[in-house]
């Protein structure tokens, strides 16, 4: 991805009026910090996209509600447990957690958002959930991004945060974000979570319309294993303190703005795909030359969640024959005779038959390199689309096989 | 599965009239038997289903020409190379080897059928494969069953075959099949060769009718990885030899004939499971009380397909969240409050929530066996599928990232 962004430090606590934290509660058996704040000093525009895993989280259902009417102030999230499949008391809890950050942070419940990740089915412990709040409540600084994007990690290897500055009209605005992953991720926000914020000044409509968009473009083009969880979301807070002419229409700011948003979406869905369970290799799967973007979108994902296509990325094998049977797999109609794929820009199949020009080492040196980019080309239309993915471990079996509940 | 048929040995020539033969012809590194040859001593009536794969190999594109007259006598099978995207040169391939088959059966060359399994994009050795097809026909014999199976094994890591005998009106019919795996096998028949006889008498269209009912309970309910290959075909020879009246309805002895197909078809789907690439478990997984069938299967392979709960499974953890996670990620519509979920018969989730009395041993105990079931009931209608699939395991990324193209 090019550099096309000042990127500043900070994380979401780069933009300004915005503080946050990152604590430890005692959920998590490790001992690791396991609640994060984040706070506006003054009321936002709010908008959130959700999972849509029909066993959607309480969180998920109660944010859906506090979104509405778009404004927030603040999100409290815990990790270390989901607090899915957890019922009627389930709810209540999540209830309480909002009612609780609400109180301490002088704001009424429906400004305040809620995220739980970690392990489904258990209830919250709130003693521990109350001591993350209290905590972070007196922990909120404008240093504190960092440690928010530490706290909301669960089997991450490392937290992800971009911020980003740019000119909207004459002022200068600022957009943070941070995200966590890394199993469960695929298309359709599986397993993640994300939380933006930026001082712009924006109608609340055209904020989620940038969302989705955005998100779209990045968030959904990710999979690290096809599976799908209760619990995502990715939410952004727009305080408005950059000074700027509100964007109200879809102008030139506003394109502005979404380009930005995108960019710094993008950075941090490629960097749940880099940090993805097990991963030793980033694949970026495009598919050309289809008839619809619905058509290249079908079969970059049956490529990019193949198993065979994905051991063979960490095995080093420029296996082709295992990406053409995903290109087939996916049912969309194709003219075989017409079938390009590329890896790292040498070309495997042409016209549907194999280049056997290359030699064994040529072939064997291929996939050397951490990043892979398989390029399909089915020469029958101008729509194209890409997905990013990573490859399939010994290390993605021993985290999942070994992860007890 | 209950044993309601009388098994007999002999795989595909029990039947009467039939022989068969499996021999080296050199296209294997490892020297193993890579060329089957199966032979009915007079004309068959002929069915066959093959793979949806839209990069179908050419001997499913010939063979679908080959049994639309309902007629056939042989069938020749090669593996170590699937021939596929091979181009036009390929299909020349394809076309020399039932030709050059069919010249050493003096036979028509519309009478046999060919597959083919293995690597994706080689072009077949033909010195080898004439080889192979001469030895084969030299070594046609009614014992020749058990060697054929042998023969058509790629990475499976044993045969599989099955024959039974049952009654047809005052008739004993012989019914034999076998089959291989091992990966890339997912509903829709991925990377599977099945190849069926029986001397029962029935017209070929009922044939064609009764094999495609069978298969769509047994082979298109299995899932290994979720991928499916360019090769995939079954097909059923049946020549009448057991005298029986020829079955030209759906009347009882249709139904004897399907029930005794289903029972044949699923016992080698059920094989090609538990030889599922680096498997350790067997699993079952029913989903009951759907609104459709159709939204039954699509929970029931969504639970299959997802590596989450694969691995789960290998490391013996009862973890139902993620057996929800897979349920909720299938799209359909839900009350997750009513969602039951047993594994090995103990309900684990109930009315939506986790029953907390078992004990953590019970839990850990509840996968020791090589056998599990995952029993969910949705509680919403009365309709419900079942599919079959094994764990993810360590060696299935061996199998699949050490093997070389």
């Amino acid at each position: 991805m090019a550099n096309l962004y000042k990127e500043i430090s900070g994380g979401i606590t780069a933009p300004q009026g915005f503080l946050a934290s990152g604590v430890t509660g005692g959920i998590k058996k490790s001992g690791k910090k396991d609640t994060a704040l984040i706070y506006s000093q003054s009321p936002a525009k709010v908008a959130g996209v959700f999972t849509t895993n029909q066993c959607a989280a309480s969180c998920v259902l109660l944010n859906k509600v506090n979104i509405k009417d778009g404004l927030a102030q603040a999100i409290i999230v815990n990790s270390g447990n989901a607090n899915a499949c957890t019922g009627e008391r389930g709810y209540q809890d999540t209830q309480e957690m909002v009612s609780f950050t609400a109180k301490k942070l002088d704001l009424e419940k429906e400004q305040v958002l809620v995220a739980s990740t970690g392990i489904i089915g258990e209830f919250l412990v709130m003693d521990k959930i109350k001591t993350g709040i209290d905590k972070a409540v007196a922990d909120l600084s404008q240093s504190g991004g960092q440690e928010a994007a530490e706290a909301i990690m669960t089997t991450d290897t490392y937290s992800k945060e971009l911020a980003i500055e740019f000119e909207v009209g004459d002022e200068l605005v600022k957009l943070g974000g941070i995200a966590k992953g890394s199993g469960m991720i695929e298309p359709n926000m599986a397993t993640m979570l994300g939380f933006l914020t930026t001082d712009i000044a924006i109608d609340s409509n055209l904020l989620q319309e940038a969302l989705v968009e955005a998100i779209n473009q990045s968030f959904n083009r990710i999979t690290v294993d096809g599976d799908q969880s209760t619990n995502d979301m990715v939410t952004i807070l727009a305080n408005g303190k950059a000074g700027n002419n509100i964007i109200v229409d879809k102008d030139e700011d506003y394109n502005v703005f979404l380009d930005a948003l995108k960019y710094v979406c993008t950075y941090l869905a490629h960097q749940i795909v880099r940090d993805g369970e097990g991963a030793t290799k980033f694949i970026e799967v495009e598919v050309k030359g289809a008839q619809s973007l619905k058509k290249a979108t079908k079969i970059a994902k049956q490529i990019a969640n193949s198993q065979l296509v994905k051991t063979a990325m960490f095995g080093q094998d420029p296996n082709w024959g295992r990406i053409i049977m995903a290109i087939g797999a996916s049912g969309v109609e194709l003219d075989l005779s017409k079938v390009e794929i590329k890896i790292n820009d040498t070309v495997l199949l042409e016209q549907g038959e194999r280049v056997i020009e290359h030699s064994t080492e040529t072939k064997a040196n291929l996939l050397n390199d951490e990043e892979i980019k398989i390029e399909v080309n089915l020469n029958l239309g101008e729509y194209s689309d890409k997905v990013w993915t990573c490859d399939l471990s010994y290390k993605y079996v021993e985290i999942n096989a070994e992860y007890h509940t």
